[in-house]
């Protein structure tokens, strides 16, 4: 019998690989006998796409932190009505990268909001189904914003890449300390060489999610 | 001297009449001396405004219940932000078509949301800043619709006008039970004939916000 899927969420800064690990993950999931649902926050169906649009891009009009936060949440509300626990009912195995402790990390530790608000807004949206495992890909900030930086080229940065690197050196810390609290949460030097990395990713999901397949 | 600017918002189903309302509100703070700002609510700045829209329409996809409920009050935290504080701050007087009270209407108790959910919200949204009068414009839900429908002709209905007569008692049923608990509330009668709804309006307004000018 095969295992019922799982939910997986990718967190980290900008630059920490989280498009590579994902791809880990899925070969993983599938080579376990379960369909995969690679799916990303904010977006992942037509509307939260277009929420994603207001909360990244917001034209010139300056962002209220709240309306950023409160976006968010309304993304990812439909994002796990829609899309989320549908594809977990059918067994499928949702690979997610960002979900809640991106808003934790981001809007939290970043902006100054509230953390109870926060708190408050996960467990109205999340509907009792919180990540089976988190994989925080963590990497120094001047690393990541090199990497970011390669691969955007000329691409214009969104409002949150033109933040500076005291904004996501608290983002980091916020993302560790999420780790620190949260038993789901496995830490992977994203810093490594990328088949070191490949082979943590694979050793926290055969630890975590069970070596057998 | 001139008073400073007052925030009275508007509240009432579909067809009350807010807009003529609002007009009616409008003359009188000017003629005590004040400038007036009107707004509206989802909406009122380019980003609330294409919030708006999204949670309106919504396209094809059906939109989460919670998904709805955040959408309107991160609209709502940009438009306190960005337009009705800075307006009161200026001594302008804000004349807004729906704030607060129609989340506590139509998400509460027309979708059955949470309200304790919905206070958390209304207390990081506005800012500390609640209206100093609403003025519930009160009609049976039978004739704000037929008048809505004949306001609208041929246009597509939204989100909202496409429910049905059940879910506007409710939401009706919640703007009274809001009025019954909040002194700023003044109930209007709006089934009256429309200079009654007028004299109702500046008796209201005199007698909460004084008789002077």
């Amino acid at each position: 019998m095969t295992h019922p899927g799982w939910f997986i969420t990718l967190e980290g800064i900008e630059g920490a690989g989280k498009t590579t690990a994902a791809a880990v993950v899925a070969q993983w999931a599938k080579a376990r006998g379960t369909a995969v649902v690679q799916t990303r926050e904010p977006g992942g169906t037509p509307v939260a796409e277009a929420i994603r649009q207001i909360a990244l891009t917001a034209g010139e009009e300056s962002l209220a932190p709240e309306a950023e936060l409160l976006l968010m949440f309304a993304a990812r509300a439909q994002h796990v009505r829609a899309k989320i626990l549908p594809a977990l009912a059918t067994g499928a195995t949702v690979i997610c990268d960002r979900f809640t402790d991106s808003s934790r990390a981001y809007q939290g530790a970043g902006r100054g909001l509230d953390a109870a608000l926060i708190e408050t807004l996960a467990a109205n949206v999340e509907q009792g189904r919180a990540p089976d495992l988190t994989l925080l890909l963590d990497l120094p900030v001047e690393i990541g914003s090199a990497r970011a930086a390669a691969r955007r080229g000329s691409a214009a940065q969104d409002r949150f890449e033109q933040e500076r690197a005291a904004f996501f050196e608290r983002v980091r810390t916020g993302f560790l300390a999420i780790a620190d609290r949260e038993p789901r949460v496995v830490v992977i030097d994203a810093a490594a060489p990328l088949a070191a990395v490949q082979v943590a990713i694979e050793a926290a999901l055969n630890q975590r999610l069970g070596a057998g397949g």
